[in-house]
């Protein structure tokens, strides 16, 4: 069996999803990437939590095309597989429909950066990307939604490391990071970000973002060069 | 003992209410039926889910006259049985006062599709019912229920298993599906869409409707002969 | 010792104020007569639940005095007394700060019948009683929160049978049963209608109470002679 | 190993802020002081709760240098060490991102005391401190941070003893207490005070604070030499 390690790595952030109150049923679908090897390790499609095991992954090439596996891979793998040959660093990728997220996402709006739990993670506004047009979903919904999460990017200059996540309007949050885990850990974030920036902007409607000098402090305390959070 | 299976299957579905969040004590219900006897199974009235046991299920018939068991099925037993009679492919039926499913009931407002998340199990709008004047209380208040389901539907032209639920105005939602567990899935769906559409249009008194080309792909990817999402 | 299964059925009820969502640390108290002996059973004040035995309830006269036990009773004993006293049919009180409920409390407002899930349990508007002034504080706070709350009843020609509950201005609500397990019963369902009803005047500024006629049937079907919901 | 007992208090505490569900992840940290031998306590910095035991504490000065422990205290030590140097009194802190307290943080906004639950805790409104300066940020921004909540303190004249807790413009709550145990009791009780408030105002715009004799008659009846709430 191919990629035993990361089999188990990715099953165990798909575990992750419904015990971070994420999803429901199978709403979510989480992969990983083995850069060596050119391979991803995916879900399989609709397949109840309660039964899945490490061993029913999917492993796909970076076309969405499944090298190994007995099930069908998620339904979103069109998706992940453009993000992976795109956006080269990341190595690990979310799709939720968790609920605060989405209703951003449903709203169709940029989630701003309000408050330092945002700056902690994200460098910035979380883009919400456009809704497909009818010739994309005619070419291939899932391979066209990648694309445009990467139009996104590149049409506003945005370091996907920076902002490991986007909405897709009408949809709901796609989130990424260095693996699976952190991944999982950046779609929690933005769920919490969501609610937390909802509700401040009904509290007072005047709410400022954060001033840059704080969102520029709290970055730059947990990533980069002169990072002193964590341990060494 | 009649229905064994069927029995079981109607205790566990009554048993995910409370563990999905739809239900406090004993405010749902789940039924299922076996189209070949005509025979629906139900859950008792007013009975504690801490001692209900599977053969504590009570067997119907497409009536709501009980053909089998010592206890009261549940006082919505004829709105189950019109259902059942009205709507010849419905295998199971649930009914809750799930929270954000029931505010949208007591708003009197239909709850229309602004995500992909509505767009994978409902075609459409899921309609709010009219209140129940005082004649058709007075005639049968659960049968009449059901009626007014059927006139909803009926009037607005909606096929009942591509949008399988209905909100009761001041009341709450009932749902189905192909049986008891899908319909309870329908109604977790019903339950979250109706949270993530009251927060995405006070988030953006202006946020779209999902477009109808995004509402037929997600349905139709997972729903009829062109359907890819899952295992086959 | 006194009591002794009455004792245990008030800390049961207790131990379900933390269950059912309603409070936080010791925030609450339930209690329970026995109208035979004029006697009455609460929690002692401030016990850890963690630590809090069935041995541990404090029985108090209708004065409100201790009769039994080793820990000083809640500092809300002299309401649970007034209550005793003045609504005869009570067998049961609590008294919590849940969320919903202390949201309306601190809104001051009464709760209108905006749905069947209050109809269940609730035969028309819960009543929201005034502040106390300066001199009520002065001559006994929990004495006089008690004599405001049945001031309110008789002002407004409330049942207290038929509406179980009340909330207090800027504090949160109490609600009563014919025993403590309904007492508790009926604080879950009262934190729910407040959550709802909030919820669906957002959603709706111009939703609708409750018709009359529905809210006649749902309460008659499950309270008075010709009730038909449950076990016989 | 140093201050044994203290260590096992403080790592206790920090369990108790997911299991409150205050945090995610590590978002969280809990610190306790040894006043006479003037070292405290801290959780270490981005270590994963399931790792986590209560020999991973470190022990600071009041000037945050680490004076026993492998691994990096909280990021937010400095300013755990300019309230313990300024607020002498003060026995254990808190600092979370806790979801409602961090709303009106983003807000912005002082947490008016509109019910008894504020008022059984904090004697009047919690203030909300002002964002750091460019100049303060470059100097230290953690001791910095200490010192803007010293500084709001001092300017409102608020006794930090009555009003245990401040917001930080665009970033989230700090609570204290006499111990640990107390300073997390706080945080859930500001948490959930934050929540009560912001659907008051949203319920009744024109909701009142608390009357000052309520406020007084709450707060004294559980602080201060006539305190009758609770076991002697």
């Amino acid at each position: 069996m191919m990629l035993e390690q990361l089999k188990e790595e990715v099953f165990q952030a798909n575990l992750e999803l419904p015990k971070q109150g994420l999803i429901k049923y199978t709403w979510g679908n989480v992969s990983a990437i083995d850069r060596d090897k050119g391979l991803f390790v995916i879900k399989p499609s609709g397949v109840d939590y309660e039964t899945l095991t490490a061993e029913d992954m999917v492993v796909c090439d970076l076309n969405g095309q499944v090298i190994e596996g007995k099930l069908n891979p998620s339904s979103d793998t069109p998706t992940h597989a453009v993000l992976y040959q795109k956006f080269p660093k990341v190595g690990g990728i979310v799709h939720t429909h968790s609920t605060w997220a989405t209703i951003w996402a449903q709203a169709g709006l940029d989630v701003p950066a309000m408050g330092t739990t945002h700056a902690d993670t994200f460098y910035g506004s979380i883009p919400c990307a456009r809704f497909l047009n009818q010739a994309e979903i005619n070419q291939g919904y899932e391979t066209e939604t990648g694309n445009v999460i990467i139009e996104t990017f590149e049409r506003r200059n945005i370091d996907p490391m920076e902002v490991p996540g986007v909405l897709l309007h009408g949809h709901g949050p796609f989130t990424w990071g260095k693996d699976a885990k952190s991944a999982v850990m950046n779609a929690v974030v933005l769920d919490e970000v969501c609610k937390m920036n909802l509700f401040a902007r009904e509290l007072n409607h005047f709410a400022e973002t954060l001033p840059q000098r704080i969102l520029d402090k709290h970055y730059l305390r947990k990533h980069g060069t002169d990072a002193y959070y964590g341990q060494k």
